[in-house]
């Protein structure tokens, strides 16, 4: 998808994030937004969000002096998601439909999600969605769900290609690959941008047990295709299947022509108006195309 | 109040709204958006957020070459609220006590805010306000409400110089005005600014018909004292008792040692904070003080 000019006050919003979060002072942070100003004019609105997304994360590290601010977020999030993991599996023996009950997990996982909102009480979030009861029919109207479909095409794949998102949800990930059918490739980003999972946290969260994982080669916070490795490209251009995590995914991959299912949280309206949802919503949503694509 | 660094990205956002509702294409709402990028380095964050949205909206009306683009939603605005005015008054003469429920009408009526929220349902959240039953035990968590200082005060005052908001809002201001034991001078901006009222609108509200109405002679959304009136300011020293509607108001006066209540809804993180309250918590703050200031 194109950046729209909705996306632009949040870019400032984010940009203003992550300097605090990197430790910048009330100086530095004006700096952040000062560069921000002079950089916004010349942006190709043809781009997609997250590869605005690079230049103003490169911009804040830049300023700020931090490689990785998210760093210690990243291995909290992911810690505390480990820690729940033996009660995620619990509740997926309880449930009357494993599959469905683990696609909806690897959905609730993607709340997981520092680049929209830093503050987020993960903690909380967590509770509320252990309290939550799940089942087929609650929260309908807040939700697009093309189960069917994803039923369908896993049923004819042989393999799934799966694009991750952030640490701490790739624990969620986790139990969505454990309860599919079939060999799963699971890929990280090119190195780190804001929470986006890296290899590090495929191996701290055993991503490496369950599945192969590679790195797309992008250090974007989404899938850039342009910039991905050729391993990557062959693997996406062959995939019977891919699962899609998360809104970055979503932002650079939603023109794409390929077998793809996007997982993730509606975090925006403008991506809740592209969708057709309300903002805030739970997404399972289908391509089901199957052409190829060329680099 | 002084403009934090989280007002930076709403600028960008309200600025959009503004652009949109003024008619323009994606041309020039994107021109908005460049300007604004130059004039923000150069914004002293010592000023208030009404002092750079003088700056801010005179640019998107000159971009955009409409002089005043919420003139229909403000006639809109004014008509609905004119249309329920009976309806407040038959729940007023419902209520236990008619002052407490007029203040908190009055607090109500400022959801009424195209600046920042520019597809707000009026309809919608009037019904909802209708509908809520108002005693002094509801919402009690969600509220700062100093009802029995402002009653202290009032019962000392021999006039109320009554600071008004935005239109729509300024009927439920009525409905207070009609209920205060004393004059009431009620007090518009010095012209047309976002939707906030004017001369035009305080006639055709009736307020003229309770209430002695004069200008600020300040064309901002809030009250900038610097570029206020002379007659103004000698009533706003002169004054036993000053009621200040709307967040404008609150960020343009809330360093100022007089004995003002400030009744507003709380509409963003940072006026929150100051407040100590919830955001979206409707607010009833009294200063109490009564220092003179010199213009």
């Amino acid at each position: 998808m194109n950046t729209y000019l909705d996306c632009i006050p949040c870019f400032f919003k984010q940009a203003l994030e992550a300097a605090r979060l990197a430790g910048a002072g009330e100086k530095e942070q004006k700096m952040v937004i000062d560069e921000l100003c002079g950089m916004v004019p010349g942006f190709m609105l043809e781009m997609s969000p997250p590869e605005m997304g690079v230049l103003i994360y490169g911009m804040v590290n830049r300023i700020t002096g931090k490689k990785d601010p998210y760093k210690k977020i990243k291995e909290k999030s992911n810690k505390m998601a480990l820690e729940i993991y033996p009660e995620l599996k619990k509740r997926l023996d309880d449930s009357p439909d494993r599959l469905f009950t683990a696609v909806e997990m690897a959905i609730m996982g993607n709340v997981i999600d520092y680049g929209v909102k830093n503050n987020l009480n993960i903690e909380q979030e967590i509770n509320n969605f252990l309290k939550k009861d799940f089942n087929t029919t609650s929260n309908q109207n807040k939700r697009v769900f093309d189960y069917r479909q994803f039923c369908d095409t896993l049923n004819k794949a042989s393999s799934v290609l799966y694009l991750g998102d952030n640490s701490g949800e790739i624990v969620f990930d986790r139990i969505l690959i454990e309860e599919l059918p079939v060999p799963v490739i699971y890929v990280v980003r090119g190195g780190p941008i804001i929470n986006d999972v890296t290899i590090d946290d495929a191996v701290v969260c055993g991503l490496d047990k369950v599945a192969r994982v590679i790195s797309s080669g992008c250090k974007a916070p989404g899938t850039i295709l342009n910039s991905c490795s050729r391993e990557f490209i062959q693997l996406f251009n062959a995939a019977d299947m891919i699962i899609s995590k998360g809104q970055g995914n979503f932002e650079t991959l939603s023109d794409i022509g390929r077998p793809i299912y996007f997982l993730f949280k509606a975090k925006c309206s403008v991506v809740a108006g592209m969708i057709g949802c309300e903002m805030g919503s739970m997404v399972l949503k289908g391509k089901g195309k199957n052409e190829k694509i060329v680099k």
